[in-house]
């Protein structure tokens, strides 16, 4: 059993999701944090949780002193960058449920463009494993993940152009979004086949994500507390992360069969069991894709489709709004940002409150997937 | 309300403390956690929870590995190092009253004699704050201390000779704690005026915890799992952090008194009030100390004396074995070992258990301490 319906996400906050914000990592993070304070109706004195990754540059302390929260009960950070993503919201549901603090904020905030750049060679330096990586030059994230991409492209006879479908969605969805970066810039297949190659014959330039500046935040508390509260709540229905021994931080290989992804199997079979759901319950699909072949896994780990099937699934247009399961509505990582992953939770609380750009009518529970974390979310 | 009584820790494991421990950080970690689920009577398959500090170089992954860990549906990490070691019993307490998990396995290892070391100058690089003070000399953690510690000096009229009478019963406690650094090794206060000043005129080397290599685990479960464990279950009682918005990592002096730690202030409020306990109630208290002035404020913040007569309290025995209210029965940061605080932690479950080296009669309630963290921890 997980964290059962025993919290609500009451306020979110984004600055801007630019390339260069010009301002600081804690200046975005105190932004955000505001802005998802007083979009709950509630007071900075109010909080006295804390929720971070391991990997963000801005202290717990300076952002109390930067948004004037006098004191704080509960602070954790999760490990495994954007795979944790979800699991921020496990923490600040264990945390109102346990008693441990009443009001948690998660937050997120970088310049991953005008900064520190994930995605540049070498720029991954704290898995371990990765020195053992290195000598064979899988020395960014698009090569190491594009091995295990083409694994599933050999077995399940993908092409590029089959990822391409899947980029084309999410431009689409992006380009409805104020928010999103490729905002009013949709693509078509033609555009994202003449995209430069990052790593032949797998990834073309619109199969990666964005490189973002931005932050933002999440609250969460008790749904007894949320009724009290200045939006809709919006129920965590199940939380959980799935850290199988044979996984590694940006490295799938060791999977005993790597054309899946057991740590989205596990998750996928621990939310639907808890929360007493099925994948034909869930009505949008927020899904990590700091690159498209992601998604394509995950659909078929949270039983959207049979194996394999991904591809037909999207080329039929099953994740388009008005689809069986319309997938990243903001136009995800690839479309509207990289907040490593954070700002999908947003877009999920936004369906549940019906305030997308590209609303599912009557959206009632959305999954956020992002890898070895998820969460089911449902209108409270 | 903090989380009161609703978690139990049933198994503890540690390497040998050392200062040249031979093997690597993930090797001590994997020894300690082992070591403490089979203190536990549980199986590596058992867990299905992890937590450690944010500096612990140890990845969750590796450790499952390692150990023999199937898979893990949570992870959380504490920040602000030694004044987060008992936010992890926090965590793990947390975790297994919301239901996030069942068995957690809190582990610290390093090798921080050997290898990297703390103490030295500009080897604290995480806190951002840092640059303001590097410019003024303050390049190790004995320095930044020392300031706040002056001003206590000042203002209650203590010497060094004071801080020394802490520092001769620490070692009085490690003389006759086999797992100690200093075992056989008591000091008289001659001695540690003999010691060289670290800072003039506040700290000598006698002053000083240890810098220590090796690992220490501790298992967490629900109180109804614990009864069925190998060990009699030691309850947490209840567990907090105290973050203020003035406070910082390291420096503390931005508070508005810098004679007082109104972290430790906060945290035994609301231990207390929580658990329903008062400090006549704490038959041992465990008290972090990097240096040994730091134990003079916890005492006055745990109220097991008055303002500014932590001095006399010692001075007249009471933090002995039969005094008032014995601390750091295993000889302390100071005489036992340097493992970011974690060894304190065992030795609160060992008293509670009546397995210590200094045992106090029938011990029904330790405190454990780490400044800007807290725990009340309890027989079962």
């Amino acid at each position: 059993m997980s964290v059962v319906r025993r919290a609500a996400i009451v306020g979110v906050g984004q600055t801007e999701f630019s390339k260069a914000s010009g301002r600081s990592e804690l200046q975005l993070a105190c932004e955000a944090v505001r802005a998802a304070i007083a979009d709950a109706g509630l007071q900075p004195s109010d909080v006295d949780g804390l929720v971070t990754f391991v990997q963000d540059t801005n202290d717990e302390l300076g952002v109390m002193r930067g948004v004037g929260i006098p004191l704080v009960r509960w602070t954790s950070r999760t490990p495994f960058g954007g795979g944790g993503a979800s699991a921020t919201i496990e923490h600040a549901a264990a945390v109102v449920a346990s008693g441990a603090a009443d009001v948690v904020v998660v937050y997120r905030a970088f310049n991953e463009r005008s900064g520190h750049r994930f995605g540049q060679p070498g720029a991954q330096v704290s898995a371990p494993i990765m020195n053992l990586h290195m000598p064979f030059g899988l020395d960014t994230p698009a090569k190491m993940y594009s091995l295990w991409f083409q694994r599933y492209m050999h077995e399940y006879g993908l092409t590029n152009e089959d990822f391409g479908r899947y980029s084309v969605v999410a431009r689409k969805h992006a380009a409805v979004n104020p928010n999103a970066w490729f905002f009013g810039k949709p693509i078509t297949l033609a555009d994202h086949q003449a995209s430069r190659w990052i790593v032949e014959p797998i990834l073309r330039l619109f199969d990666c994500c964005q490189e973002s500046d931005g932050g933002v935040a999440i609250v969460v508390t008790t749904p007894e507390r949320a009724r009290d509260c200045a939006q809709a709540p919006v129920v965590v229905s199940a939380a959980t992360q799935g850290n199988t021994m044979t996984g590694e931080v940006l490295f799938n290989y060791y999977h005993d069969d790597i054309t899946t992804f057991p740590e989205a199997d596990f998750c996928a079979a621990q939310l639907y069991g808890d929360a007493g759901l099925s994948p034909a319950d869930i009505d949008v699909a927020m899904i990590y894709e700091n690159f498209s072949p992601v998604v394509f896994y995950q659909l078929e780990a949270y039983g959207f489709c049979g194996r394999g099937e991904a591809k037909d699934f999207i080329a039929d247009g099953q994740i388009e709004v008005g689809g069986a399961t319309p997938v990243n509505t903001n136009g995800g990582l690839l479309g509207e940002a990289y907040i490593h992953g954070m700002n999908n939770l947003l877009e999920g609380v936004r369906q549940l409150r019906g305030q997308s750009y590209n609303q599912v009518a009557d959206a009632q529970h959305v999954l956020v997937a992002a890898g070895r974390s998820a969460v089911i979310l449902e209108r409270g």
